[in-house]
């Protein structure tokens, strides 16, 4: 059975994740009635990373196996037919039969948008705040998260992971008027990870905490320690690498 | 009676336009409502420039009488707090009494942006289209549009408008990776005319009307020369001038 690798974008505003449940609009869900309707088979898509509830992607990548050869173009066309509008799909081939978008995945990157201005253009894309953020201590928190670490200190509980370890190898803001941006690439994230280190770093920064507290937060490997979780609509998967 | 003028921005994807219709949801009429919540008395508000439905605005401005001094901060907040949040209040403040939003401004700048990779995040801030579109061509024809011209061709019939001409003062494309975004500064707008000019330029680029049609269109003061009109999502009222 061909593997087929899928690289799609979808705004999460609309979805309870991207993930299938049994109440509610799941990207997953979208995709796998599309795949079905047109390949006249069940299909199990599989995603790289179980995006949350409103929270987006710029680049979201999934593989799933279909009962023959089938024409990548014309599979692409059809999928952008049925998809609805907030799903786009980009690139589709054919891949070992090994290939699994999560397992197979060396890295992920997000990106967390933080806007000081009122915004209603942007209102689904960012965090909207007015704290006084002090930009250095952002990007020193920034700083602290680079390397391996074991980030149970920012991982949701009531999950079954057991191993919280991660190895973080971008982890930047950059300011560009009254947006903040924070782009943090690792090799894998435990539940809830970036909104977590963005509310912390955000508390820091706005002299809600003092800036010790971010290191021995992280070192603590303990969630009830770390700060609130940064609102879901301001984070964006955007890049899955292989 | 103290004069007040209002910066607001607004996400026009769920509104008939700027002004107030008997049908449906308008900026104004959202406005109206609640400056009428908030100062209880009627109030007349007059914008800059009508948006049609669809269109956004990153910079309009309207104007409107109180019955007496009142707290610009203030009523900045009140109205934040009770518009929808696709609309928002930026700056208020109190200015002569004979300015008024539309007749004072000396410029508008609107924005049109075409988009030619497919996207979910970004779908109703864009036309999205996958032509063949010549840069060279684009940019030869917004430098036709800057001066002083009769703008009728590019003018939407069945308005009641009898003066036609416009000063154009900025007109251009900047092309970043798949986007490309048109830049139009004028003294004043005709009903239509931005998207008119971006549909027949784009049927240009596309080689769908040989380039020197552009001029003679121009020239021609004949709406039904004109090209197709770009949708209204991709538009955007940057700023108005006074």
């Amino acid at each position: 059975m061909p593997n087929i690798k899928l690289t799609l974008e979808y705004d999460g505003t609309d979805f309870v994740g991207w993930q299938l449940q049994e109440n509610g609009r799941s990207v997953q869900g979208e995709l796998e009635k599309a795949l079905r309707q047109i390949l006249q088979q069940e299909i199990r898509a599989h995603g790289a990373g179980r995006t949350d509830s409103g929270v987006h992607a710029r680049e979201q990548v999934a593989n799933f196996y279909v009962a023959e050869k089938i024409d990548g173009g014309l599979l692409l066309k059809a999928l952008n037919a049925l998809l609805p509008e907030d799903v786009v799909a980009f690139e589709l081939e054919e891949v070992p039969d090994n290939f699994h978008a999560r397992f197979s995945a060396t890295s992920r990157s997000y990106e967390y948008v933080v806007e000081q201005r009122p915004t209603a253009i942007g209102r689904k894309y960012c965090w909207f705040n007015t704290y006084a953020i002090d930009r250095i201590l952002l990007e020193h928190c920034a700083a602290e998260v680079i390397g391996i670490h074991n980030f149970r200190s920012f991982c949701k509980t009531g999950n079954d992971s057991h191993d919280f370890e991660c190895s973080v190898s971008v982890s930047s803001w950059s300011v560009e008027g009254t947006r903040f941006a924070y782009r943090i690439t690792a090799n894998r994230f435990l539940y809830g990870m970036v909104r977590a280190l963005v509310g912390t770093m955000v508390e820091v920064a706005r002299g809600h905490r003092p800036y010790d507290e971010f290191r021995r937060i992280l070192l603590a490997n303990d969630r009830g320690k770390a700060g609130m979780s940064a609102p879901a609509q301001g984070l964006f998967l955007t890049k899955v690498g292989y």
